[in-house]
């Protein structure tokens, strides 16, 4: 996507054909700077300290993570050292451990003298597929925004909320939730979006802010808090969201708070999609209660981060010192509150049957219930 | 209520008889400072800026208001003034207007040599009745609270969540939604609050935090965010909260959020009870959506307050410049979601019947539709 005129991805490989170079997203919007991985350290720094996220992105951050290690290192050893520590990283998107799958089931036979090209070759085709899936995405709901355009008024534009960052910097290119919705303004749909801000690292008023702005998309930013009161005023025709892990019954763990949006988009009538590529569905659970929700550090409710009076990015504490505080990163809604799956194959109901229509292929391993994709 | 061992109030006059002291809200959770207000402009400063906010402690402000005024100015002109520019500073907290109504009613008829005294007998009233509100609230609530104790789980403490403060930093003394809280504390019923920090201005965080640990009862910040994966594990047996304006019908303004809390109550099967002093209810509405919401300023989304590294406290810019924001102070959660509400003469539903019940002295007004209280 564009920064400043130049076409960019979240993450690339630069000349050497071997170190990764990746947008820095925790200096966002404050600085774009790019940062450049050279080792398996740096990798899992980068996606436990959230430089990259977004569970599309970090699968493929994973992928070239694996690369990393075995440019020092070619041993089953090593490779699988690798692939447990970047699983460990974050818990809840499936994505990270999908592309680990592939890494390891491709490299694991292979001679060691090979398994360095072949991560490369493959890392690059995850972040391609990536890209792919995004673009179908787009297309799917540009559909449905077109349709819901057209259907709920013609006089005003296509009010979209969103919640946290599921645009193109959560993911290689064209992003998954915003995917559609870049589509639907490229295409010259009058469009607003309604961007929470997402408290606690508040990616919505950081980073999709950042995005919209930078592709030219007309947006507001509000408080995590106000989406319910902006849903009943009327002024919001559907709400697009990601997903981190989709279970095989249509459930949706997304970024804390998703729930929260469903239940008012319910309550107020407004059609709630998520945007889900199949490298978020985990097909071996049905049960959202069965996904591990990450709890991530006090730190980041007790103390926000921000551009100071001096120019300079600093910490404030918020909160009184020795506060208990909980922080979970992510919570689960029930299929019954998702009018529908956006996938790159196309749009279908929340359950089983929706997904196993656009994935039969599927169809045999929801027979042996507990077998990992 | 208790302040490193010292009993305060919100709000008091001090020895001269004439200056009203207050807590600068503003000021915490980082340092306790008591600030001074010796005219009108001090006083609309005081709310509009919500060194004094909470809906029960406004109205007793903007009386004292009245009283700074005619201290300058005992003319029907300076009376009228003040109460008009006092009664702009918050629109959606109807307490302001209802004891802005009843310091006129009083002080109106009466010659101007006698007003002062009256105006300041008055607003004494004012917080007085407001302090005795709340802890027939708390008995109240304590009653409920006890039976879901004792119904709900015998084996670990009752977990309470509540949003913004509705506490005694809220009010004049004990607070609304708190009130309940401290009374079960107090009669040693293990009590465990969850508080969700409140964006923009993080009252949860900040004042409710606070409070809660200067009376020893415990308590855990979370972002408002995470209020519906808390409650789908299980973890909340009761959700208490404050009311800025209730409507006839039982329709209930309060905090930017609320309504979402209220949402996930409901699908997680939780009680979900409005702590409502009769001053808070608007008589003349019934319809919720006929209730004014204040959108307040941007900078308090753009930016957020806290202490720095440096030990002072500062704001800092978290959104992209030139971001567009909406601000709204409130929503308003509709009767059906509310299981009940605790009023300082008991539990009633919220609805007319429950209302009327409990105030039958105001079956007349609500026959003639549209005359305020």
């Amino acid at each position: 996507m564009n920064v400043g005129g130049r076409q960019y991805r979240t993450i690339w490989v630069v000349e050497d054909g071997r170190t990764v170079e990746i947008i820095d997203q925790t200096k966002l919007p404050h600085a774009f700077v790019t940062a450049r991985l050279t080792t398996l350290d740096d990798a899992v720094r980068a996606i436990e300290g959230m430089q990259v996220r977004g569970a599309p992105l970090i699968g493929v951050a994973a992928a070239y993570g694996v690369c990393l290690a075995l440019g020092r290192d070619t041993s089953d050893a090593a490779m699988n050292d690798a692939c447990r520590r970047l699983s460990e990283t974050r818990p809840t998107a499936v994505n990270l451990r999908t592309a680990l799958s592939r890494m390891t089931a491709l490299l694991a036979p292979l001679p060691e003298n090979e398994r360095v090209a072949a991560a490369y070759a493959l890392a690059a085709e995850l972040a391609d597929e990536d890209a792919t899936r995004n673009r179908a995405i787009g297309e799917h709901g540009l559909a449905l925004l077109t349709a819901i355009a057209g259907v709920v008024r013609g006089t005003r534009r296509l009010e979209v909320m969103t919640h946290c960052n599921a645009g193109w910097l959560a993911t290689v290119d064209w992003g998954t939730a915003l995917a559609p919705v870049y589509a639907a303004h490229d295409s010259g749909i009058p469009v607003h979006v309604w961007v929470s801000e997402t408290r606690p690292r508040n990616q919505g008023a950081s980073l999709t802010a950042w995005e919209l702005a930078q592709h030219g998309v007309p947006h507001t930013v509000i408080v995590d808090s106000a989406a319910g009161h902006v849903m009943q005023g009327g002024d919001v025709d559907v709400v697009l969201v990601g997903t981190d892990r989709t279970t095989a019954a249509g459930a949706v763990a997304n970024k804390i708070g998703t729930y929260l949006k469903a239940l008012a988009a319910r309550d107020c009538a407004i059609p709630f999609y998520v945007a889900a590529p199949s490298t978020s569905i985990d097909w071996s659970l049905q049960d959202g209660r069965d996904i591990p929700i990450e709890e991530r550090s006090a730190a980041e409710v007790t103390h926000v981060a921000g551009r100071a009076a001096s120019g300079q990015v600093e910490q404030v504490q918020i909160l009184p010192d020795g506060t208990s505080v909980k922080n979970f990163g992510f919570d689960v809604t029930p299929p019954k509150f998702v009018t529908g799956l956006i996938t790159e194959r196309g749009v279908c109901q929340a359950s089983r049957e929706g997904l196993l229509g656009l994935f039969p292929e599927r169809d045999w391993r929801l027979k042996t219930a507990g077998v990992s994709a």
